[in-house]
């Protein structure tokens, strides 16, 4: 959308490579394959094949929907310690596909753990018969069409023979493009810490919530670890660093079927034991994790359908974190603040409205509101030096920070969103052809 | 905006002079005066005045805002059994105005009482002394400005020589129009219903959520009956009859600080002593008032800001009217819904996405979707004899009706809306100017 990506990777990072445009590298343990399995109508890669040749221990967080897709039951199922390959396709949801969708998914995951095992079985460092159950799926695009079952086997082979063990940074490029569906930037994070004194690199890919044609928003993100870390600790880690990122990022407000957010550990960087996400050497993994995770959720949004702004709201001093999320989402998802920002107007008096229809019991006397650094409202009344000119000036900006102090505790949230413009109706008005 | 109102006024009505214009005319012991105060720019009625000689039983809702206008809090600290007086006015909310604003509505008060009174003491049929908490305000249009208190105080003498004890449909109109901020048309309604052997006359004037410039929604609404109820039953039958009526519409879901209906009894009417909700005597009234409740809502919808088609949402067959309601309204406030019916897709995926969202835990197997008469999932499929082609020609009409059937119980809700157009962003994304 053309919109400029704002400056979210921070100096503090200790990964000195690190930039606007990061490249990826290799990482131990993970395999990419990518090609267009003909899923669009137009050529383009639109299968995705992430292959641990030696297993990878993992944790997914789902989509909050209690309608779920078929992809999503079946993972669900799969009780494995391990696994050996997740596969992502673009354009069918496979969602409300019903028997069809799952009876293909459990057809492919044949055929797919047939041919890694017969390719398994040769390598001569890790002879391995690769089961059903190893194998997870990502599906994003439309729903209710039936699942192309026929399309993916038919390259299973030829996804097989074009694994390397080597990664580069254009693989994952090509694995950030092959899973995007409206994304119009493919979405690439990476941080690399220490456990104790081993060096972990921590890889993310994401697509977003461009919920154009022909049907429906679905955000997938895929992390990837070298580090030795067991599953629940896993679960642990991931599901405790996505509340400050991926949910905390709205675009509209509508929830997808399909949201995935795993994270996959290839063990092949060695270091101490950690079984508690106490342990003090888990630290720093714990904050990169955070920083590639928010990453990839704001580019996330920064690249939602017709954004023209990327807006971050920060609700301060509050009783508990929940009245402060409470607030964030009620002024993220407010269509009169979103618009208003579009306009690039100042309405601090829609900023209001959402905090009162937020339900969150507060002394108006006490609540102060900011654009950026510019006092608008203390102690529940205007700014008497509040000049507006300065706000309509700020506003032009393609990042407006929404500051807003409650003044009842301590305890914070920040959501991240972006402006509701003319083209978000266009995108979504549309007639599905 | 152009959209033809629905045919709302079903031929069950016992009103045989109902038709869509509703002519309201004379209701015993309200009396309306309406004025510019030159609270706009342009010259307009902007202060309405309603006037009950003999004073007036009420009950009001008001709105689940936790930021509430200065009006409100005024209303809410006046104890008084009968009501003289409610003023409204446009262009200013008294909303984030502080002391400035509550203390400009006392002296209005003292002021238009002791006026009042004057009035009412010469009197000879009804001489009385009316003091300032007899008086309630209703306040609709920018938050955060100073309350224009003596604009307002300068016009009451005038407000109070133009009252007639006998009304008539233009005053009606006139009073319907002065309490309008963005709305593109007055809203009235009307019913006559019994209550025994006696006719009683239920009469309803709204303004609606135009959101426009310069920067909120309110919705008030006020009913006006010549029944002779008591306070706590007025108060009782006002609630129950909300829940299906202005708390079942959304239009953004925003919520105003300045939200209020009021209904106000004034007893000229003679009839049986009725003091008990569930009287049989009063049935024909409950669904009176419903219907005039209804009638405005809908009317409040259908003028929503660049609304192009009014959308009822009706779900059925649940095992409670919450999971109902929590379904409607999901559906109602989707962005992605509502911008496929402004662009005339029958998207039946983001229906299934909004039923998922909602939170609401259902057997997907048994899910019904209608769009009109026109079947699209049954048994948690798509019928195999759905016709898109029917579907979209179904989408091109101005009221759009989308029917879900849950089948986990017999509980249902329906919610009302408009789509969300590209006319919705241009008008909210104007500067306030």
């Amino acid at each position: 959308m053309g919109i400029n990506l704002p400056n979210f990777l921070t100096s503090k990072s200790k990964n000195k490579r690190m930039n606007e445009f990061q490249d990826l590298d290799h990482i131990d343990g993970v395999s990419i394959s990518t090609l267009s399995a003909n899923l669009y109508k137009d050529t383009r890669d639109d299968v995705v094949l992430f292959y641990f040749r030696e297993g990878a221990n993992f944790a997914s967080v789902y989509t909050q929907s209690k309608i779920i897709s078929e992809n999503i039951k079946w993972n669900l199922n799969q009780k494995s310690k391990k696994i050996h390959s997740l596969l992502v396709n673009a354009r069918n949801a496979n969602c409300f596909t019903g028997k069809q969708g799952y009876k293909s998914l459990e057809k492919i995951a044949e055929l797919l753990s047939q041919k890694l095992s017969e390719r398994q079985l040769e390598d001569e460092e890790y002879p391995k018969k690769i089961k059903p159950k190893e194998i997870i799926f990502g599906c994003t695009g439309t729903i209710g069409e039936t699942f192309p079952e026929d399309k993916i086997k038919n390259k299973i082979p030829e996804l097989i023979d074009k694994i390397k063990y080597t990664q580069n940074k254009y693989i994952w490029m090509k694995a950030a493009l092959g899973i995007m569906t409206t994304d119009t930037q493919p979405k690439m994070a990476m941080e690399i810490c220490n456990i104790g004194s081993s060096e972990i690199k921590i890889f993310g890919v994401a697509k977003g919530s461009g919920m154009i044609q022909p049907n429906m928003a679905t955000t997938l993100a895929y992390i990837f670890t070298d580090a030795d870390l067991p599953n629940d600790l896993l679960k642990k880690i991931l599901k405790k660093n996505i509340t400050t990122t991926f949910h905390a990022i709205t675009c509209d407000g509508d929830t997808s079927t399909n949201d995935m957010v795993s994270i996959f550990s290839t063990g092949k960087a060695k270091h101490s034991k950690i079984t508690n996400i106490n342990d003090e050497k888990i630290k720093d993994f714990d904050l990169a994790l955070n920083k590639v995770l928010l990453n990839l959720a704001k580019r996330v949004v920064a690249d939602g359908e017709g954004a023209s702004k990327f807006i971050s709201i920060n609700v301060e001093n509050c009783k508990n974190e929940d009245d402060a999320k409470k607030i964030a989402f009620s002024i993220a998802n407010s269509p009169l603040v979103k618009t208003a920002i579009a306009g690039e107007d100042p309405n601090w008096g829609r900023i209001v409205m959402a905090i009162g229809k937020s339900g969150v019991i507060l002394n108006i006397e006490k609540l102060s509101i900011r654009f950026g650094d510019i006092l608008i409202v203390q102690n529940g009344k205007i700014n008497p030096n509040y000049n507006e000119a300065e706000a309509s000036s700020y506003m032009k900006g393609d990042n407006i920070e929404i500051n807003v102090g409650v003044f009842s505790g301590s305890k914070k949230f920040s959501a991240y969103t972006m402006d509701l413009t003319n083209k978000y109706i266009e995108i979504n008005s549309d007639y599905r052809s």
